[in-house]
This record gives C-alpha cells, sequence and structure tokens, in this order.
C-alpha cells in the first residue's frame, strides 16, 4: 500500500514530464488534450504553461528528481535583475486580480513578490492554480528578478519583484489555519489598537508551529541559541569544562517539596529541581571549574508570567582562592559577556523582536554594578519600603528596587551580594565578619532576579551543623555531605534560567514567548 | 552556634598569627611556650617553624585571608629554578623518612614531589605534622623550586621538585579512602597483572568523586566535553540553530514502550525518548536546520555495557531539497569534523586515556565510508553469517560487519545506507524504487551502531498510511501527524549518544566510564 504511493507518486512525476512533451506537440498540433495527469489541472483548451506549474511530486529522495539550485529571498537585490532564479519559500500571501496573480513568499523574516501574468508562455490556468495554493504551502517558483522602482510594500525585498515562469507546490497547507500568520506577527503596540485581531498565548501554542513561523520567533529563538553559545563560549575561554549531570536522581535535593516523582522500574526516583550537588561533586573530584547546560524541573504550581514546571539551566560552579568575589565578578563578567554579544552579534533579531514587541533596549555598566543588600534596604526605605535586615525581598520589592536602580545607575543588570543568612540554603557559607549575613548575592535583569548563588559550604562538619540548625533530616543529605569528605577546594556558583535571560533582555512580558515548547502546570503539550 | 564556628575559625587564624610573632620572639628569648593554638601541633620545645604549618583556617571569605598567587603544577620546569612559588594541590602521597618528609603533590594528572627536610627553619615538629596529612587532603605549599638531575620517578614533573618552607591543610580528607586513586589509575594491562589491586566498576561509581580524580577520567570527561563543542561549532558553521525541546510529555513518543512515568500535578506525563518529534516541529516551523543537546530517557531494563537509562542526545534534523543524501552527508561529515577536531586538539587526553586502557587509536577515511544495506549482507554472507533482504542486523553481526570493514577497508567508522523498510519505524520515508528498502541510514563506530537516522515522512497522508501499516493508534500520535498540516519541506536527521561516541572513540569497554553520573536499571546514585 506504502509502495502503492510511492509509486503513485512516482508514476505522476513521470506523467508531469510526458505532459509536458505532449503539450509540446499538442501546441504545434493545436489539438485539444483530453489526457490529463491528476496533478496539473484540466484545461480547457491547449495549455501553454504545462509541465510548468502543478503539484510536485512528493519529494522522496529519488534520483530522477530535478537538481535545482536555490537562492534565499534574503539575497534578492538588484545586482540580481534579469537573472532567472528557483525558490523554495512558503507561500505567505496570495491576490488574484484578473489576468494577474500576485503572491509574497516567505523565509522567515524575509518576504518578495512574485508576479505571474497571463502572456504567451503563461496561461490562464497557470494563473488561477497558483491563485488558489493555500497559504502556508512550500512551493518552488522559478522566476525572473526584476527591479522595482517605487518599492514593494510591505515585502523584506522592497527593490525586486519576481515574475515567475515555474510555479510547483512541493508541500501544501490545509486550507484552514487556526491562526494567521500576519495576526501573530502583529506589533503589539501599533497605532490601529483596537481595530486589529491579536492572538492569544494559549491559541499561539496550540498551535506552536504556525506560531513559531513568525519573524519574531524566529529571533527570539535564534537569540536564545546565542545566549547559550555566548555562555559556554565565555566560559570555556575562561577555563571551564562543560558537564552533564543526571537529571533521575534518588533523592530529592532540597528536601522534597515541589520535586516530580518518576516511576523506576520496580521503584520510584525524581526529576533534579537543580544539578547543583553534581556541580559540586565535580569540584570536589578536582575539575576545578565546570558549567552545565540542561533541564531542570520544577513541580511548583505557580500559574505566573516568569514560572515554568521545566526551563533550561545555565549552571556553573567554580573553586576559588580565598574569596567567593572571585566567582561572583566571574559570574558578572559572563553577563557582561553575554549582553554585549548580543549587542554586537544579534542586532538585527533584536531590532525584529523590538518591531512587535517595542521596549527599552538593555542597558548596563562594565564592570557591572555590585550592591550590598544593606544598600537595597536603604534605597528601598527612601522609597517608603521597609525590609528587615533578616528578610528576603518579596518580588514586588525586587520590581521596585530594579526601578529605583535604573533612575540611580542607569542600568538594568546589577549584583545583590551579602544576602542574610536566615533567607538562605542551609549549605550557604555564612559571612565571617557579621553573623545574620552570608557570602550570597543573586543578581536582576530588569527587576527580575535571573540568578541565585553563594559561597557554598565545603566543611562536612559546619555543613552538618547548618543542615541541624535548619531541621534538615541528616540521613536524607547522607550522600551530599560525604560529597565534601575527602577534601573540598572552596567553592561558589550559581544557576540561570535560559529561558529568562532572553525573556528578560528582549523585555517581554511572559517566559512562555522564550520557551520553544513550554511546560508549566496547565501545559504539557504540544 | 554557626557563628561559632566561624568565630572560631576566625580567631584560631589570628591566634595563628599571633603565634607566628610570639614564635619569633620565643625563639629570640630561648622560652619555653605553652599557650599553643589548637591548630598548630603541640611541641615540647620552642617550634622555629610555628606559624608556618597547620590546619589553615576554613576559607569563609575573609578579607584578612593572605592573597596568595598560586601556580600550576604543570607549570613548574627548569626556568622557575630558585624561585619561591606557593602551590595548592592535593597530597596524593607521603612518606616519612628520619628527619625528611616526602609528599607528592596532584593537579588532574600533573604530579609534583615536595621535600620537607629537617634544617635551622624546619622543624621536626613541622616534618611531623607533615607526615600526618591525611592523603587526599587539599594543602597549601610555599616552597623553592629546584632541578633534579636524576628525574623524579613517578611525578609528571620530572625536572624539578620543591622544597617546601611553609605547609597548610586547607581541606583535610578523612583518613579511611574507600578507593586509592593509584589502584583506580593503574593500567588496565600491565605486565604485573596479577599482583597489583584493581577496583571494580560499582566501587568506582560507589565512589565516584574519587574515581572522577584519576588522569584518564580526568581526560575521558574533558575529551567528552570536546565532542559537544565539536558537534555544536560543526553544526553552527553549517547555519544550524540550537534548540531545546522538552523532556515532559504528555504521550510517549514511540507507541508506550520503554518509557518512564511521571506524577504531574494531578495527572501524569512521560520522559521523552527522543527529542524527533521537537525537532521535526521545528522544522515544520521554518528553522531549517537545528541541533538539540539533551536528556534522553530509556526505560529499558537493558543492564548491558552500552545502555543507560538515561543520556545525553546530540540529535540533528536538517531540512532538504531533493535527496536526503545531503543530510547524511552532512552528518558523516560532522563525524568526520569530531573525529579529526579531537585528533588535533585532544591529543594529550587521548595519550593519558592509552596509558590506563590501551587500545587501537581510531580511524576513519576521507570522505567517509558508505556502504549499502546489500554490501553488508554481501559481506557478512562471505564470512558464513546469512542475513535476509528484509531483517536487521543483530548486535553480533553488527560487530563482526565491523571487523569485516575494517579489514577491507581500514576504518573504524562507516554509515551504512538503506536499511529494510520493514524493520525502521513508520515515520521513515520508503525507497520509491525498491518497495523493500528505506530512505535510512545507521552509522558505526568500531563496529556499534552509533546514530540512527533516516528521511522523515513530511506528508500527512502518507505518514497515516505508515502508521495504520504499523497498527499504531492514530489517536495517539494525532499531535505528531498535524505537525505536517501546514506545509513541511522534506527533512532527515539522526539522533547521536554522546556518552558512545566517547566509549566508541576511545574504544573503552563499558558506558559507565562515559557518563559521569550514570543511570542504569539498577544504579540512581549518586
Amino acid at each position: 500500500m506504502v509502495q502503492d504511493t510511492v509509486n503513485e507518486v512516482k508514476e505522476s512525476k513521470k506523467a508531469a514530464k510526458k505532459e509536458a512533451k505532449k503539450a509540446e506537440k499538442a501546441a504545434k498540433k493545436a489539438e485539444h488534450k483530453s489526457n490529463q495527469p491528476s496533478e496539473v489541472p484540466a484545461v480547457e483548451e491547449v495549455d501553454v504553461s504545462s509541465g510548468k506549474y502543478g503539484n510536485f511530486p512528493l519529494i522522496c529522495s529519488d534520483v530522477t528528481l530535478p537538481q535545482r539550485n536555490f537562492i534565499y529571498i534574503k539575497e534578492l537585490a538588484k545586482n540580481l535583475a534579469g537573472k532567472t532564479v528557483w525558490v523554495r519559500a512558503r507561500l505567505h500571501a496570495v491576490r488574484a486580480r484578473g489576468k494577474q496573480c500576485f503572491i509574497v513568499l516567505r523565509q522567515r523574516e524575509h518576504t518578495v513578490q512574485v508576479l505571474i501574468n497571463v502572456s504567451e508562455s503563461i496561461s490562464k490556468s497557470m494563473v488561477k492554480f497558483s491563485s488558489g495554493i493555500t497559504k502556508e504551502s512550500i512551493v518552488d517558483v522559478e522566476a525572473k528578478v526584476s527591479e522595482v522602482a517605487a518599492g514593494v510594500a510591505g515585502c523584506s525585498q522592497q527593490d525586486v519583484e519576481l515574475i515567475a515562469s515555474e510555479i510547483w507546490v512541493v508541500s501544501s497547507s490545509a486550507p484552514q489555519l487556526p491562526l494567521q500568520i500576519e495576526d501573530a506577527a502583529r506589533p503589539e503596540k501599533s497605532e490601529d489598537e483596537g481595530l486589529n485581531i491579536r492572538v492569544n498565548q494559549d491559541t499561539r501554542l496550540d498551535n506552536r508551529i504556525l506560531d513559531l513561523r513568525t519573524p519574531a520567533n524566529q529571533a527570539i529563538f535564534r537569540l536564545e541559541a546565542g545566549v547559550c553559545k555566548l555562555f559556554r563560549d565565555t566560559l570555556s575561554g575562561k577555563g571551564f569544562t562543560e558537564i552533564h549531570t543526571p537529571k533521575i536522581i534518588s533523592a530529592a535535593s532540597e528536601g522534597g517539596a515541589n520535586v516530580f516523582t518518576v516511576s523506576y522500574f520496580k521503584g520510584s526516583a525524581y526529576l533534579a529541581q537543580s544539578p547543583q550537588l553534581y556541580k559540586q561533586m565535580a569540584i570536589a573530584a578536582d575539575f576545578e571549574k565546570v558549567y552545565t547546560v540542561g533541564a531542570v524541573f520544577r513541580a511548583e504550581d505557580s500559574n505566573t508570567h516568569r514560572h515554568l514546571t521545566e526551563f533550561v539551566g545555565l549552571d556553573l560552579e567554580m573553586a576559588f582562592n580565598y574569596h567567593y568575589h572571585e566567582v561572583m565578578l566571574t559570574i558578572g563578567d559572563l553577563f557582561n559577556s553575554i549582553f554585549k554579544g548580543l549587542r554586537d552579534n544579534y542586532s538585527k533579531e533584536i531590532e525584529i523582536v523590538r518591531q512587535q514587541y517595542n521596549v527599552e533596549p538593555f542597558t548596563f555598566l562594565e564592570p557591572p554594578l555590585v550592591l550590598q543588600f544593606n544598600d537595597a534596604r536603604k534605597l528601598l526605605g527612601e522609597a517608603g519600603v521597609e525590609v528587615g535586615e533578616e528578610d528576603d525581598l518579596s518580588t514586588p520589592a525586587e520590581k521596585l528596587l530594579g526601578r529605583l536602580v535604573k533612575a540611580k545607575y542607569d542600568t538594568d543588570f546589577y549584583i545583590l551580594d551579602k544576602y542574610p543568612l536566615a533567607v538562605r540554603p542551609f549549605y550557604t557559607m555564612p559571612d565571617p565578619n557579621n553573623k545574620i549575613a552570608s557570602n550570597s548575592y543573586d543578581m536582576f535583569m530588569r527587576g527580575e532576579e535571573i540568578i541565585s548563588g553563594a559561597q557554598r559550604i565545603h566543611d562536612p562538619v559546619l555543613l552538618t551543623e547548618r543542615a541541624k540548625h535548619h531541621g534538615i533530616d541528616l540521613t536524607k543529605i547522607a550522600a551530599y555531605i560525604d560529597a565534601f569528605k575527602f577534601g573540598c577546594p572552596p567553592h561558589a556558583g550559581g544557576g540561570i534560567g535560559m529561558e529568562r535571560v532572553v525573556m528578560l533582555y528582549l523585555g517581554l512580558d511572559n517566559i512562555r514567548k522564550t520557551s520553544m515548547f513550554p511546560r508549566d502546570p496547565k501545559r504539557i503539550t504540544p
């Protein structure tokens, strides 16, 4: 049955070729044809375009298929005027007008106009066929590049258009689209605010393969790949080694709250909430500086703009000589390398995203601003918000602080050092000079926490004491404490949420915009 | 209580400093001291080395700690002879002989000998303290670099040794080690085979932080990081975009066998066995060429040398124009880039691994060898192993084939193209010219399968037909089929097991040697 389909496909292709030859003969003889192959639409008279359009046979790697060199739409410019080219692209829009058919072809953010005019070599049937191609179908077009004086409205390639000589549907789209790409791509704050359709977040995510085709989404995920590349390249350049840590673990990392349970053969296991123990074990095993990029799982029933149940962690851990600031400032520099890399190498992507989501460009200082927790309390206090010296910052306080810091220092990124010991995990090294402080830091982008880190206690005796102080069952963290029994250098580190970095750098309002297939308490599809 | 510990630590450090001064005075006055700080061992007479050795206070980032510049052991060479340096390293071995103490310090694969001799400035107490430091402790040593004519046996730094003037324990190891590093590092096939202790795989994994400290393991995981880097850099250079795919999924990818179940709030979900659907969705969403590096889960109860329940997948997917060989050869080139990159940039690591596990160097051809499935059947047939034209290759047949190919073509890597349609998954594109074949390929390293890939069916009608033919419940794969409803370019791809690449490239005998914290049906710790 399969083979039938494949054979059918082959046969129809052969038929299409034969047909082209026949059509030639037929044109000469001016005879009427009757034996149309199924892929070429029926015509009532001699079709001068026969063999120049239709549904292309399914591409199943047959060696007898034509081998054409395709050009990218972004390459179509005046210098190619007069040249004949082949383009494979999506049909973004189509409009018939009398004997003409206007098509817009799209590749990612690049678009070009194609004209199909009835002429000596282009039949009415070909124009009719073209105007009936469903939006989002993939087509192969042969065309002459033609210079346009006036500029093509609404297309990225303004200086040229294509005059088609062949058009083939390579993969056809269903006629009913659950969302229109132009709706999904519409600027959020355009002037004709109320008049245009917009697509809500759930509809987008339910139909993610369509939603991802918008220029902004293409740019967001290219930029996200850039964040990972910059993270890795910067740290590799500083002598870090990439490691991979297990996601399936035998005991919940931090006491068992917010952890997903997995059925593991006849027993059960958990999904790691963080690679921290494993990064620390790598340090205890002499890897000195390590990073890891991988999935992190949080079973928090938080339905907010910034929580996911699964996200990509950019984690690092580093041995230091005497002071955890060696690590903290390495992380600060890392962020600046990422910000500079994005600014310098992803300006096009940033601009495309700004066309849809118009937000302020991201600002940062070199070197990064470092504030003490007490500076933050003071700034907030001056703004009328009191924070106790052993209290954590609430999310609203963090956001306000972000605005205050921005106003005072003109930076969207800063480091907040010396959090109260009371609000940090048991493994955080206490400050040796201030009994209520700890050797820990958070870093912020646009007023939202983007990394939490600290010097970890590398001494099993102090670690045990601190665990007891926190009321933690020692039997459950025995393996963790044991990791430090055979000598371990002092070390610090932290974990960054990749999707948050991208969201906050671009100033987007929802983390689901920067996760290709987001997971939250209510969504595990597609 | 914590603060007490921290304060104690601070106090003891101050005490140590005071003590040093006191000792000077004491030496001058030749008076007996009695008020020893706890970290400095008690002596019965004036200790000329007082303040030059002991247990260093816990490093908790106190700003009053000394700021020393440490040198790496690998930098210690003749050109530094006569210079005084500070080294922080592990105490690898220690041996006292009369008034002398010999120490071997270790950093990864680098080792250097340290001498502590009783002298005018080095007390008996200091030598005694030094010889009592537990193996694997981390120590800070101040020493003069001294040229050695004869060469230091058993140390990587043969031309120099260190003459110590200070020694401080920064992080002490428990005295009883569950395994000895020298046992874990011993060559597998040394001449005195039967005489030496070796460490079995489970003991190694149970004590992974110690096991990972061996030179071979340090090299294996640096090389593994290199494989990932070469994979990404090669594909980025070819225009691929890195993506991240969810591990938590709503439906089992391939029919539900071998899949782990996760409790997901009030419902349940699964762990992805492959990122394939998501890579293909990215292709349908116009990303054109994508790769992803991430955890992949297989609930197979296979306790073999090459199966893990969680491993790192190096996956790629790529749209092509007319023939899946465009993709297959891209993957072949990718492997050659990885092999060349390892050979050229990781020769030191390869050599270190070979010192412990002595195997033949990996061979490959440029361009890679491509065999047809029927060529393989013929080769095997000539060797007396018959394989039916619609049969898959058994694991023993694959291994034999690897040996036959190696003998005939002198390559440890080759591509096997055109597998029988009957043995491939339902989404594999049938061969258009041979009804029992498919557009699919496996690739092999040292006779073991390292990647399985194919052209995927991008047409929803043919895909549905093939799923029915395989007896798959269409309702369970509706989302997968729907991904192709709105136009999708022809595409192919495959998934590589990272740990297998490293194992087979280095010729190791067990995949647990190339997974930092391996997971199998019987192990989810540490």
